[in-house]
């Protein structure tokens, strides 16, 4: 899978990008490997080159989240279109989607009257073929396009929505793909050992369990350090994932204490 | 510019990634335009494609985080050095670096004894060509490459040592390269007023002062919208930038009035 954020303000560090975060640990949790996670600015271009090359790479889905608003700049949909050399085209299922969240609106006394302006049809407005799924909590529906063995999902910036529509129509579509394939993962700690130091003994344990992916994350500074040591793994149920993981700590903490180092199953809360 | 994040715990949503919003940040407050952020996993090939196509969109500056350090996973230099097709080969000038480093936390008793391992050895095995930027609190030095118009910018993924010497060495070349640019941005706040109705509105602004970007972020729902303006210019000196922010936000904000929208300097505490 690949994961395409579409929006200017993480292009200047305005914005922390934890919509990526969140959709790459939740897509992981179903088994889904992410490949690639790219940003672009709201541009037609660099939007429709992003996607373009991200299916020229043939991943099973491709997701983006922004730009799929009311704004001038939100240009997401516009840019897929041009990467599929499709038209955008007023989806009936998708304006009929937008307009009962404006009557609803207008009905409860939160906007003064009903109107389907040009900036809320526009929300409506989804490249040929494409599919939209409805927005549970906010206007802009997010959309599904198939496109030779890829699934393009695209869903809203604002992150209430893209979870939503996520959990809702797009998490199912994942386990769909890998079954009950479970992704499990752990954290120990070392001390009093260089991250050079324990190199090796993590290249050791590695080989020796074959299936779980080891790999260090200085916390403290070099000279001082405290390591998180992340193993994760992912198999057809949890408990042979739980053994695997549980049998490499056991090898790789034996290896750190023979090199003078302590291991810790919790974070040093002063650094 | 183009960011290139290096690392499997990004992928798998275990980290947030805060190096990219940081560098985004900085460069573009030195007037730098950042037109794509990747991120790639601990993969040889990965990494390579990815420092191959930036490169091929000619960007002055490509600036890599993550994957300099001892373990076997830190690849960003066997990347770089495939896409480049150079050799890595040990540097002089590195390995110093490095050596210096082990033999300073030895001599301080903060390692049991001073040895040059492979794991410590590998840091200095920069591409063909490269030269090696010290780094101020760690082992991993930085590297630069210059090739064909981009300079290409190698930091380690610890984040203290990745600011450090970005401030130390990298922010020196961008400023040179952008002048006395500067970068200024301010967000007003719009209550009682959907995205949707705002839209229109900041159109017509932009129109009128064409060198502000503009762009809302809702933080309520579009029910009960909360609406975050942000406005930003980049201009020869910082009077300009201001005086043009000024000027819009005064025409937009009458604007939102004449629509019954009420605009606050602050964001409301309880969103």
């Amino acid at each position: 899978m690949e994961i395409i954020c579409v929006g200017n303000e993480l292009l200047i560090g305005k914005t922390l990008n934890t919509n990526a975060q969140w959709l790459a640990k939740r897509a992981t949790t179903l088994g889904i490997t992410i490949k690639r996670i790219t940003t672009v600015g709201d541009d037609v271009d660099e939007i429709a080159n992003a996607v373009r090359e991200a299916l020229e790479r043939k991943p099973r889905f491709i997701i983006t989240t922004g730009g799929l608003g009311p704004t001038f700049d939100d240009k997401t949909l516009e840019g897929i279109a041009k990467a599929l050399n499709r038209r955008l085209e007023l989806n009936e299922k998708a304006l009929k989607m937008v307009r009962e969240k404006y009557e609803e609106y207008a009905k409860a006394g939160k906007i003064d009257a009903f109107e389907m302006t040009p900036h809320r049809v526009k929300m409506a407005r989804l490249p040929e073929g494409a599919e939209p799924l409805p927005n549970p909590v906010g206007t802009a529906p997010g959309v599904l396009i198939k496109t030779n063995g890829t699934d393009l999902i695209a869903l809203p910036g604002v992150p209430s929505e893209m979870k939503s529509i996520f959990d809702e129509y797009v998490a199912a579509m994942l386990r769909k793909e890998t079954g009950e394939i479970t992704f499990f993962e752990t954290s120990i700690y070392a001390d009093n050992i260089m991250e050079s130091t324990l190199a090796p003994l993590i290249d050791i344990t590695m080989h020796d369990n074959p299936y779980v992916y080891i790999k260090s994350h200085p916390i403290g500074a070099e000279e001082k350090p405290h390591i998180e040591i992340h193993l994760s793994t992912t198999a057809k149920d949890s408990k042979t994932a739980k053994d695997r993981i549980g049998k490499a700590i056991i090898q790789l903490s034996e290896l750190i204490r023979d090199k003078g180092g302590k291991v810790k199953l919790l974070k040093n809360e002063n650094n």
